[in-house]
């Protein structure tokens, strides 16, 4: 868990005036990593969001070093150290600010990547709500399954189509069987839905062999993002027995571009809900420090814009919002203790999806199989347009912000991608 | 499918000696590709087995570079030109023979690593036997679930717990829960398994979004190596719900050091065995080609040495002989086809395990879990020993050999790691 320092004064103002208007998702209190290229230079750079600018941050002298996944290893209090030098210089009043300020680029100018390169990707299923309300759906007597409040349950996913922010994909084909035929087809989605997600980047890896102790989890791990696993149901249901989902998942998934470190975080952390009356985690997931602040108050926000809102000129629509301790019923600490608990080894710049943060309310969830109950009630758009699943030229956005009292809020930036039409069967 | 070439003459010879042995893996033949290092040097090099020796391929001039995943997405016309090149050189008579004799090293003598960096891994589950036997164990009624034989099931595990053939690993703690208790319990497995399968290394990649068609999907794989997919079936049992396996698999995996090529196993190729009266592939997993020449046969052994028998000088022992042909009810070309059929994007290094080899006699299994009936009959090894599940000390080591009339008999060298006892609780 880490302290919260003078990173976190909510009266620090920065030179970037940009910074400081009230709404930016970057004021000098977030100082969030991730990487761009600029033109005519072909090489990722590392680089720190402020207002509507990036630092960066080897051209500023603060790194000699381009490799993101070298810097999310660095030990922890390095971090800090790094994360106390770049609030110091980029305060209002830094003697910095006449150097920094030639290597500051407009984020609007830059092409923003994924904030590291992805190696093992592990997709969670921590969202209480969603698996209750998913688990309704194909066993309206059982829903959640008699492993979920002891196993933080996971899966393997696809790392090579986890997309940066801003890239489009194809609606995928894939084989789809319904209730009155004998044969599946291959078609393209018919029930294309989102899943409303955080990213957590892990930083510090451990030795094959070696797990890591729930007190030590939160060190390895480097920051958080916005994370957006689509699905595509049909798919998904005619093929997920017994080995889990595979093409339902695989085609895509979209990563926002900056990852929000755990420093940033600390002053937005609450405690884990564990309903009274569920059974404790086995003492290998338990610990004081991890229930206490073990959640992070994120409100979400789902935004969908239809081709004709955007032909029209319409604004995205937010279509669900939740908040993700409201959502997930395992902590992060406790989703790495698990996954190396056996002896599994973690890579800098392994990427965990939380699974879908679904709040408690149905208008708060995560995934359109919820909204509409499985596709059978659709929503109503503002300007009259109706969803059940998605159509090609949509596009959801997601977003995230962080709130308290005697803090700046801070935000995650947006993870956006639009639905292509499919291409032609092979 | 590649054709069978001059590099498959039987009558072929080579000026290193123990590869014209008869019981040699490595005849001029075959010429597998793999990583090595030298004493004094950390850097991976790419080298050709050959007989009991290896051969530098940069040193000897064949190649300017040592980046096997470089080599592995050459296309497949200039993969054939440097196989011939090299099959020429090593040849009885070949004038090289002089200069590439400075650049062999003992096998014995070198580390062998993992043959490329492995990028995505994908299990899939091509045995039918195997699915039949353990659908058997959990659903006596209805052992083949009905998508089977439409859909190559597949599922994305761990990559960065894949090791070589020789390094071994502790028994892994997770929760496992009795049939008589309420609460799981962390302890190591009881019921460590190994699961006999062909590990495929993709060459080639494809763009995201452009499927690959079936007659072009072998273009995109380079070679076939051993796997061994350690799982432990306690773990299994309990989590797999509803997102399939995942820290009863991702503890380890073995694979062996050696690709062998596409084109070597040419003369090794047989037609795909579809029981008459099952339903037709949908098209995009039909092709005459792919059912006429689909299946490699590859004989295929476990073998068992415990610690007792290791003391007192007693070889490995085999506990069960199968066939990748009879075993497998898909194709590599399907599997290659069906994995990129939604849009998913493969990478040189991709590795797709096949899903374990159980041939169709309960002696064939290629697990422990099928050879003893879900652990209720323990079997008997030559010196009394008795085995349900692996023990403490226990190695297992997978074999593999193509014989066929007419042809040089090839192997694939050796996938072994042994069973540490686990380390202590977290």
């Amino acid at each position: 868990m880490n302290a919260i320092d003078n990173t976190h004064n909510p009266a620090l103002r920065s030179w970037v005036e940009t910074a400081n208007e009230p709404a930016s998702d970057f004021p000098v209190q977030n100082l969030p990593f991730g990487r761009f290229k600029v033109e005519d230079d072909p090489e990722w750079r590392i680089g720190v969001a402020i207002g509507d600018q990036v630092l960066d941050l080897r051209a500023a002298g603060l790194i000699h070093f381009s490799d993101m996944n070298r810097l999310i290893r660095l030990k922890p209090e390095t971090r800090r150290e790094l994360r106390a030098q770049i609030s110091a210089g980029l305060a209002a009043g830094s003697p910095q600010q006449d150097r920094w300020s030639r290597h500051l680029h407009p984020q609007g100018a830059v092409e923003l990547g994924l904030p590291c390169d992805i190696r093992d990707y592990t997709d969670f299923y921590v969202g209480i709500h969603h698996a209750t309300a998913v688990g309704k759906l194909f066993r309206p007597d059982n829903p959640l399954l008699p492993n979920y409040k002891w196993v933080p349950i996971g899966y393997h996913g696809r790392a090579s189509t986890i997309q940066p922010s801003g890239h489009s994909f194809h609606r995928p084909l894939g084989q789809i069987k319904g209730p009155d035929t004998d044969a599946p087809m291959l078609a393209p989605t018919k029930r294309l839905d989102l899943e409303l997600e955080l990213g957590y980047v892990i930083g510090r890896p451990n030795a094959m062999g070696h797990p890591i102790p729930l007190a030590e989890a939160e060190d390895h791990v480097f920051g958080v993002t916005l994370f957006n696993d689509w699905s595509a149901r049909d798919f998904q249901a005619w093929e997920y027995q017994p080995l889990g989902p595979f093409l339902s998942k695989n085609f895509a998934s979209t990563l926002s571009p900056w990852m929000v470190t755990l420093e940033a975080l600390a002053p937005f952390r609450q405690a884990l809900q564990r309903p009274a009356g569920d059974p404790p985690p086995l003492p290998y997931l338990r610990a004081e420090a991890s229930e206490r602040a073990g959640a992070f108050d994120i409100d979400l926000d789902v935004l969908l814009q239809t081709a004709r809102m955007r032909a029209e000129g319409h604004e995205p629509e937010v279509i669900s919002r939740s908040n993700a301790a409201q959502a997930a019923y395992w902590s992060l600490a406790q989703l790495v203790t698990h996954h190396t608990v056996n002896g599994c080894a973690l890579s800098a710049g392994d990427l965990f999806g939380s699974g879908t943060l679904s709040g408690p309310k149905p208008e708060q969830a995560g995934s359109l199989l919820e909204l509409t109950v499985g596709g059978k009630q659709a929503i109503t758009l503002g300007n009259g347009e109706r969803r059940t699943f998605l159509e090609d030229g949509d596009s959801i956005t997601l977003r995230g912000r962080c709130t308290r009292t005697g803090f700046q809020s801070i935000g995650f930036g947006e993870c956006t991608a639009t639905v292509l039409p499919p291409l032609g069967a092979i």
